[in-house]
């Protein structure tokens, strides 16, 4: 199992997630790469760091929405996306490049996330970049979404991930951010279910349901309070279990 | 003898140069990467165009400045410098990369081209960030600047250009923007000195004395009214004078 | 009748509409608020002109999104969206007041103005908007739209605008620009159009079909070519219909 | 004698100072207003918050610089550096409007606030800006400085403030943020030096010698660790010394 989080997600003079912590913890990172955060600096400390620590780098693309962090449905017409894609999946590469290692995945955040579970239009542009710029390039996504089945289709290296900390509606689809509930915050709820998922078991939906959720990665954050703590919990965890962690691909690592 | 010119510098609904008329007039394009103009979109199209016409592409880059469009100093620490540089050529590679061709060189722009003429630890941090992303990669600018003659010791290739329409101190430095005679417009003018500058004759500075300049490569401007006319212009009398028009670097030519 | 347009739409060294040209043909001007377009300077020069000739100036608000100038719903929280709007307002009010005027009217942008037409959170995000900043303000607005009732309702002055350059549906809504056709490019048959608006008459919509437009102004657009020209031809041809020109409020007049 | 402290300074997702605490413990206080930080929910909050304390609300007028938080001088024509601080001023007006409070004062921001201590034309542009928005407006600044000089001249009402967790050069300018020693973090020492200038004592500089500086209010800062802890150690200090804590200025208050 892989365990991946989102990192270089501040800007500036604001800092957000403990990269060099999590770097320790994860064995693949998203990084942001200055649409929705990440300035040039925090990109390349983190990929600097990662790659001194083996682990993965994946570009962590959005909305270019600084503003509103990525969180937003943008209406961007898909020419204009795929190309949105694609250059910030070559502004991360750069760092690669300087740091020694390669961008092994590409996985979109927030609101681009969620559109392409379902946006037919957006999730073949992201497609489309994704081949354009490398098609033996992996990418990351919700299982089940609009946008994996078109990467698979187009030849694409398609890997799954759960969430930790997230709520699911009993369709497998996350609960969104603006709900009550969407977020989990108890450590010991949110190892547990890292637990299952590893063990190919069931987990609750946010109405009780049993779901099962195929995962080749699972997603802790580190954006939220305790966030590390969390992460850290739930590695420990899937150790103690007996699972191997590992990236899911080897390009990078 | 080169022609370069600022190609990508419009940003979103808003155009600025006619790329498509001046991709069939340069050999080399400096390419706008985002920080002071160009978005993905106008980007790519560029890329694209100049791949297919084998014209180098080279990469702009800026001070991190929209709304200035790059042509005021800012103090931006070296470190972080060097990496938004790095963010820039990588952006750029990316979409060099779908286009089948390479970052040929880099070009700084505007208001970093002249703080680099001087500025030692502004000078030093480009260089270390062209190094750092690939010391093969060559670099063009000021001929006397402290960024191409600290770029020479670092190892890098580096190319000199001449400016066709801007105004010389008779120190061979640029004049100002913000002084009056700082842009040429006449088109016969401008091209009497590219002959001059492709014979390696002087030409006149602002205050009449006369100053030679070595130069690989002449920039013509694209962004001023009648710019793709006077580029023609420069063009017609320097193939009517017997100079072969050849990229400076060939790689991705 | 009340001839608008939309100015101070560049942004930098970016320019788009002829502001001095238009400001002598226009009574009232939707002045950019810096989120889709304008800085600064751009708007003080535009405010400073629209006060000496007596036009009224009105608050062009629209999503945050210089990239995508306004075109692309983003679907922003309601109440962020409502303090977007004020800050915009408060802004260009400022250069009103340097300027010896007021703001009089508020005119929603681009993706912002065709979301509202239908999408009941943002159009009351809106409305409170306006009525927190000041309940004597008025609005423009499309005829039949979700934000206007509500404005209404609120006890805002409304104000209903027709496009004279863009097609309409036959239920009266804008045709998308993304659309073909959507965009009118005639003169003749432009101001023909204004003409009908201005005396009460029906026009055509896209598929053909008659509809009435119910207007207290007649936008006219500056940023496409020849838009001087359009909108010259339609305010002589209202002048020659004898139509009188002036602005819809009062304020700041 | 009057505290103030710098808020509504995150952006977006990115919180930084803690504002709620902040406004229980100064008399002004200093909003950002988009430019380096600052976006428009985390203004309305400050400043509603603050209207409802009976705090003073001044504008924290900066460079256009998110990603360098104002840090970095940037050499803006004075013209669009007054249009820029007008833009700023009027934003927060509209909230201050909408909060039924008035914009106070205004105060520059990291390097312009550096900057103007000795720039001429951008103090120039900084006084021209403040009193082409209101003649009446306060201003806040660095006593000895070139703007605080012309203010007075111009006769806009001046005020002056010392820095409670800043180091000071001999010649009473502040130590670059980029020298160590330049900030201070001992709350005790913080405090003393709070009371010594309360009282018109004065203070150690960088090198050990006495400098006295004559101040109207104290600057406390929010965005370090403990700040929230510093600013109330200082608050209880000059309380229990007897010194009376209260704004500057009347308006708004």
């Amino acid at each position: 199992m892989d365990l991946n989080s989102d990192l270089a997600e501040g800007f500036g003079r604001w800092e957000l997630s403990d990269d060099e912590a999590l770097l320790r913890i994860v064995t693949s990172a998203n990084v942001a790469c200055g649409y929705h955060a990440g300035d040039a600096t925090v990109i390349r400390q983190a990929v600097e760091q990662a790659a001194k620590l083996g682990v993965v780098v994946g570009a962590q693309v959005a909305y270019r929405d600084l503003a509103g962090f990525g969180r937003r449905f943008i209406d961007v017409p898909p020419v204009e996306l795929a190309n949105d894609v694609i250059y910030q999946i070559g502004a991360l590469a750069g760092f690669a490049r300087v740091a020694g290692t390669e961008v092994g995945y590409v996985k979109p955040h927030g609101a681009l996330y969620n559109a392409i579970v379902h946006h037919v239009d957006q999730a073949a542009a992201v497609v489309d970049a994704v081949r354009a710029y490398d098609p033996s390039l992996a990418v990351l996504g919700l299982p089940g979404s609009e946008w994996l089945a078109r990467a698979e289709r187009a030849g694409l290296q398609v890997f799954r991930e759960a969430f930790a900390d997230r709520a699911y509606t009993p369709e497998g689809t996350l609960v969104s951010r603006r709900e009550p509930g969407a977020v989990l915050h108890d450590p010991d709820v949110i190892a547990d279910r890292c637990v299952r998922l590893a063990a190919g078991e069931p987990i609750k939906a946010i109405d009780g349901s049993d779901i099962k959720i195929d995962a080749d990665s699972i997603c802790v954050h580190g954006d939220s309070p305790g966030a590390v703590a969390i992460a850290e919990a739930v590695r420990d965890r899937l150790v103690a279990g007996g699972v191997t962690l590992a990236p899911f691909v080897t390009r990078g690592a």
